[in-house]
């Protein structure tokens, strides 16, 4: 731990807590499903989108999570989660300071992953892995508690594509011998690029054909049931 | 870990997961969904809400199971389950004894949670935090597993706030050196009594304003989909 | 770590991964829901499948995860993905290779499992425990990503019951100091033989009674609202 103290600084961390928990909370604002989310909800969803991403990072790391470590990061997410609240109203039509805010905090958690889990010696593969996990499992948690399709798993988001690229790019940097930090700000810069390229160019992914038919799944007691 | 036998007493671990398991199989027994919970998936939620806020402490602490450590855990759990889904029957009409276990449950998992937290040399902030997931995160793995909306997300679900309530206090109490087993007392109590009282003036907290369009969430490629 | 790498040989760890990576992308690529899996989807199905087991085993028992330490997992598990992929085409008339396909990799999970927590020195059931949650965990998360009802937890799934019998006997024969490789081939027949004939034979387990109302539920603040 002490060396990763040196790897990830304080502020830059809570940099990335503070914009997931924004962005997270501006999010679950915009929710309207069968059962409202009160503001604890809300909340919630600001906390664990800036908590989430480093958190998988630490647990996959089977390192303490340094989200425990120190009373900033809750303080952080709490009063981010907050302003997301409060700017929900106005920036209703700021739509692109939203999509801009997700990808770069996409993009840092991927850096952040990827450089811890380089620094702690892992491969280049499993680096890669702990920071797209990174990146993309604030947002699968987040889903999860609003009871949303997971959005990385559906035609139309690149999101995995666009942290993987980023944390790919760091990786291979790495192996050349340049420093953390300005392979962790390519990685941002790779990952930010691409999402907005994505949403801008209204890019997705092709679907994998419907080849495999469900009788199968069925008769495999595995049934995918379509909730409607 | 040995410090922590001492503040944790085996018995005190098993009366949680034995009143969650009950708990858990007695809200599992009343489920009507699409498709029916089997037997076995009954047993599962109540060993799930057994072991589910103990898991996530020690998950979160980076710190080895401890209903790993023990045959005891799983017989307790299991024969909990069971013990629920015998109950599930004669107990229709004696509402207000599970609303009861319910917040006595979440109460002892938040003063658990807190109080190990603490005995690791956590923060205050991070402290209390363990000790609301412990709490809370039993429910949210039942949620997930039965398909439910997440409760802990939704309008009228105070036993987030409960929780925190309670473990807030157990922590100051800790700052003052109050020993952590009283401390847990007045945890358990406070966690209860505001979730009996929740229950029984049907306070719930406000929602969030739907000042952010749902136009918004659709433009960033996350558009929160609605199943009804 | 050192001793671990003695039990499970890299090879047959990978062959589980591989296994379920097939199988994970066989059964996404089935899938028809509201909103379609893109490629990337399915291969996060399959990459899920192929880690899930693995990772969850090593979670609980707090150690590395083993999937983390070298390339070859990584580049397993998205091989057998991308095959899993292609074979959905023309396999769709081969459903006994499906089913005997996943048989066998809840199975292999289950007797890693078991053995590697006995291996650790766990008690017997908790080693029991994780044997089933590494067999039956890939399967939770691959139905949570793709927002399908929990397999395990419904009515006409008997594989945690196949896992939990094959996981038993494993755990048994190694109390009678019958060498670990021998009780894990054993362990394996018996998980896919029961899930076998559960599929065969179109076994499942009793409902539970609906004795319990879901007046009960609502009442508690839990209303179990159901999807339709």
């Amino acid at each position: 731990m002490e060396t990763q103290q040196f790897f990830i600084p304080l502020w830059l961390d809570l940099t990335a807590v503070g914009l997931g928990g924004v962005q997270g909370a501006l999010f679950a604002s915009g929710f309207r499903g069968q059962r409202r989310l009160d503001l604890l909800g809300v909340a919630l969803v600001g906390i664990v989108m800036g908590f989430g991403g480093g958190m998988i990072r630490d647990l996959l790391l089977n390192e303490p999570l340094r989200a425990l470590q120190s009373n900033w990061y809750l303080i952080v997410a709490i009063a981010a989660s907050l302003l997301g609240m409060l700017l929900a109203g106005p920036l209703t039509r700021v739509n692109g300071l939203i999509v801009g805010l997700d990808a770069i905090v996409i993009g840092m958690f991927g850096a952040l992953g990827t450089s811890k889990a380089l620094a702690l010696g892992l491969p280049i593969l499993p680096a890669v892995f702990v920071g797209v996990a990174a990146a993309a499992g604030g947002g699968v948690l987040r889903d999860m508690l609003m009871g949303l399709p997971i959005a990385i798993m559906h035609v139309g988001s690149l999101y995995a594509v666009a942290a993987g690229a980023g944390c790919i790019v760091l990786a291979v940097l790495d192996l050349f011998d340049v420093p953390l930090f300005i392979g962790g700000i390519v990685c941002v810069a790779v990952t930010a690029v691409i999402r907005w390229l994505a949403v801008i160019f209204d890019v997705s992914l092709p679907e994998q054909r419907m080849l495999y038919r469900r009788k199968v799944a069925t008769e495999t007691g595995m049934l995918p049931v379509i909730r409607n």
